[in-house]
């Protein structure tokens, strides 16, 4: 399998992480996304995705594929072992609301095409954009937090790996990048600190990526 | 069941479609966005939802769920027909790539709290708050009109009603009301026109809900 992504991507960084745990072997296409203007906007890049973001998947059969949650469900049913989403309605509810926590609801207000529409088109200063993601990562982690009071064990949801591990670790490392306090957050700093210690997220990591600091 | 929402929130509205596709019933709570400050802020709702958004669905056996595209998933494996995600793996994740564009890429980043912080906390004017959901709209439908290209028949894959229609019609709802030129998009005005005759997507209509125009 090919991936096409870029090292800080925090959808790209899951989708390594999935491809990782399941020990599928891929190699990496970098996509530069301040290079050019933006490799992501190029013609060729937009071919592979329309929505001019990354990551793309390209299969063994040729397939491409798009939005990390749905390549790591395609990959959850290609591979069914380690199972990232459960088998039973209500647990893959649970595993799935956390993911989208992070996901949905603060990845794509806090990803780079958005900072850059802030700083701009509507012209704020540096310290505004590290506000607004202070400000969404807050809102975010404090629900996530809350939420682990209920279902986490040594991970997100019990002692087993999922895609809400999967979903959250980018975002701690990105709040770290931007110098989120997590100190009202001791839920998540415990499921981070078992996730440090697993050679697939190690192996995940931006600062491992053949385009690191590039 | 019982679901808490709003009329005019997408993630409730697309709860609704589910749930009248799979001719579940179900009483709504109205939560109000928009009085007392937000009544999702409140501790009551907070208690249902750490993340105060709506929707919530509470099942018949009394379990809360969250996040209306994990709920969705949840009620396709309960009452697996109509089913809105196909069963095979690639099929699937073209449906759920196509739901994310609506449900993750756009409607995070145009939803009230982000508008709310624009105005408020940003003191953006009213016409650059106007100007961002264009921005967004504008990135997301122009991808997805890209993806119908190869996807659609008489919906957004094939001839069958899946979560892409279900994700869609919510957003359509929201950009016409913001006052967004459909004509760049022919095959997502197709596909709504055909969605706007079926009785799962009249009645799920944010006009005919009983906390509407309030």
């Amino acid at each position: 399998m090919k991936l096409f992504g870029y090292w800080r991507s925090s959808a790209s960084y899951r989708v390594r992480i999935a491809l990782n745990l399941k020990e599928i072997q891929y190699e990496t296409v970098p996509v530069h996304l301040l290079k050019d203007g933006g490799q992501q906007k190029t013609d060729a890049y937009a071919a592979l995705n329309p929505a001019q973001l990354v990551p793309t998947l390209i299969t063994d059969d040729g397939v491409q594929l798009n939005q990390s949650l749905a390549i790591i469900e395609y990959l959850d049913a290609l591979v069914p072992s380690p199972a990232l989403v459960p088998k039973d309605p209500l647990g893959a509810a649970v595993v799935r609301t956390l993911a989208l926590d992070m996901a949905a609801d603060l990845q794509p207000i806090t990803n780079l095409r958005v900072l850059q529409y802030l700083t701009g088109t509507l012209k704020q200063p540096e310290a505004s954009k590290v506000a607004w993601i202070h400000h969404w990562v807050s809102q975010a982690f404090g629900a996530f937090e809350k939420r682990l009071e209920t279902t986490a064990g040594r991970y997100c949801v019990g002692d087993t790996v999922t895609l809400a591990d999967v979903c959250l670790m980018p975002q701690v490392y990105n709040a770290e990048r931007f110098a989120v306090d997590m100190t009202p957050y001791p839920r998540i700093r415990a499921v981070v600190a078992q996730l440090r210690e697993l050679p697939a997220f190690i192996q995940a990591s931006p600062e491992l990526q053949p385009d690191a600091n590039t």
